[in-house]
């Protein structure tokens, strides 16, 4: 990712700093009113980035979580060998216990983990896993870029919502990948990006994204998109997903299933883009996972930057799930690294 | 309309003082922070208030605008009788053109102004005039309640957006009036609370109301309402309207469609409640009106009491529809004074 304004030409959301042998994160709390990168060197730290959404984004924290193993490692370097692995267990717990939902950070939080376990507790070999996982997550959001960049038209406009960009996934993005390839390759493209209430990440992160490559765009309040599709001022709904089950049902950012039931209705393709961490191959039913419904206060509160500010009759009680489930009747198809697939093409994976 | 903490027993959202020979309007901006009426004597302030929103609701801008009438009837009062219609028709125009999309506005503003002019602008019959509709206004809404407390059960939980309660109706409420009718029928009513963005008046306006009737309710993103109804959470959606033509398409608050359109996804009934003054039988095609598309400002920052912050990519643009129309293929019904209507009994009006 560049970031045209700090002359930034390659930057990830997260990163190993191998001088100062810690975690570094973009606080994406601050975007787009600040940037600042932080260093975490302990895993009671890692965690708490993860839970206060300095990192957000399944596969972005899913690359933390993966780094949060080296940084456990190092935590436990000098324990006896006969308690590094309950100790290390220990953190791995914490690291898992931090979002309910976002299949990523189980994933790579495990694949780490087992490579710390087998080469002994090698802070080497597991930080090379680490950064391998991350860089495989880079190259899948490439290919989604690649292969979703053939649905868009000159002129398309484009309808997203949350953040499904470099932020959220390290680098390049996936909903985000082929509208930058579109822009890249001189296609003109609209994008219409949802602010995505409660914490708002289309409004503050996606077009602050969508700012650095210099395309077009228009903040909406979610509620406007389905009057926008009425008018056939949108082309193509694409988004991201937090989890994708072998039968296609997709759990994203609350919200999603609202777009997906008015694309329908509207006629027009819903696009749900996504690298493989993301499908669940094991699960039968969104059913099994409960929804996270996060603090009230992100409803009754809106903050920007260090500013929180009430916003909603004080008195009331407020009701906040943070995800949905979409199910696959809704979705046109699916956008990749193997390409655009079917339900059907899910299945055989 | 009572106001527990102040104390206040009847009061309305608009009204003449007839003391002060001045409107009365409760500033619906400082709710549910703070509780303020203010006094307007010049047409000039009557129409800053209907823009900068200090009221809203149709019938509550409709009745603003009748008395509104008056008070430009007091200020031509000491011209000659050769300029006072012109001067008054002036006045009239500048009513007229505060907000584009609100039916009643034009209906109460024309009336009370044909008053005026066949009563030899008499500022007695007009006034009396602008109290009739003001009264016929509340009526009708007593009737909504009656109406529409039948369709809701013991238990149910309904869902609303935007406000149409007292506030936006003068007194009693459109969509509000069967809850609260429910509520003093002893029936256990649980309401859903769309925040509504931009402006916020479900998570201001509709929670505070509720809240002086001690109804249950819970604040919910705009986005969220689509999986609560996935969830079989939602019985009932139950919305006001800004307009209706007689084939029983619906303008109202952005938004409406969205929830329209995803409650006859998940089979949920979608109820429009409103007074005869919004029902336009001469429009044959909602596209004869320009949707009114609002500051990008009410999206970029978001208000609360005195303070407005960013909330959104400083360099970004936004497009703010502020209401969206709904065709009749998906509103279950039409609550209304003479009961809940159907598509084709409205066409018999």
């Amino acid at each position: 990712m560049k970031i045209k304004a700090l002359g930034l030409e390659e930057i990830r959301s997260v990163d190993w700093n191998v001088e100062k042998e810690c975690i570094q994160l973009i606080d994406q709390r601050l975007i787009p009113f600040d940037f600042k990168i932080n260093d975490y060197n302990t895993t009671i730290d890692v965690c708490k980035a993860i839970q206060t959404m300095v990192v957000r984004g399944a596969p972005a924290i899913g690359a933390t979580a993966a780094y949060g193993i080296v940084v456990a490692l190092k935590e436990v370097e000098n324990y006896e060998v006969s308690d590094k692995k309950s100790k290390l267990d220990e953190k791995l717990k914490q690291l898992l216990a931090t979002r309910p939902t976002a299949v990523d950070l189980v994933n790579f939080a495990l694949e780490t983990y087992q490579t710390a376990i087998k080469t002994n507790f090698s802070i080497e070999e597991t930080l090379l896993k680490a950064e391998l996982l991350a860089n495989e997550m880079v190259k899948d959001c490439t290919q989604i870029g690649i292969y979703g960049e053939e649905l868009i038209n000159d002129g398309d406009t484009v309808l997203t919502h949350c953040n499904a960009g470099p932020m959220a996934t390290i680098d390049k993005g996936t909903a985000l990948a082929p509208i930058f390839r579109a822009n890249e390759k001189g296609k003109n493209v609209k994008v219409l990006v949802d602010e995505t209430r409660p914490r708002l990440q289309g409004a503050k992160i996606t077009a602050w994204e969508l700012e650095q490559e210099g395309i077009d765009h228009y903040i909406i309040s979610d509620s406007a998109a389905s009057f926008l599709m009425s008018k056939r001022q949108v082309d193509k709904v694409i988004l991201g997903a937090d989890r994708c089950l072998k039968d296609g049902t997709v759990s994203n950012k609350i919200g999603t299933l609202s777009l997906a039931v008015n694309a329908k209705y509207f006629g027009i393709p819903f696009y749900s883009a996504f690298p493989w961490t993301t499908l669940d191959k094991e699960s039968k039913s969104m059913e099994e996972f409960e929804i996270e419904y996060r603090n009230e206060d992100e409803i009754k509160y809106i903050t920007s930057a260090k500013e929180k500010i009430l916003v909603a009759n004080l008195n009331s009680k407020a009701l906040n799930p943070a995800f949905d489930i979409t199910p696959a009747e809704l979705i046109t198809g699916y956008i990749t690294p193997d390409g655009i697939l079917s339900k059907e093409d899910l299945m055989k994976k």
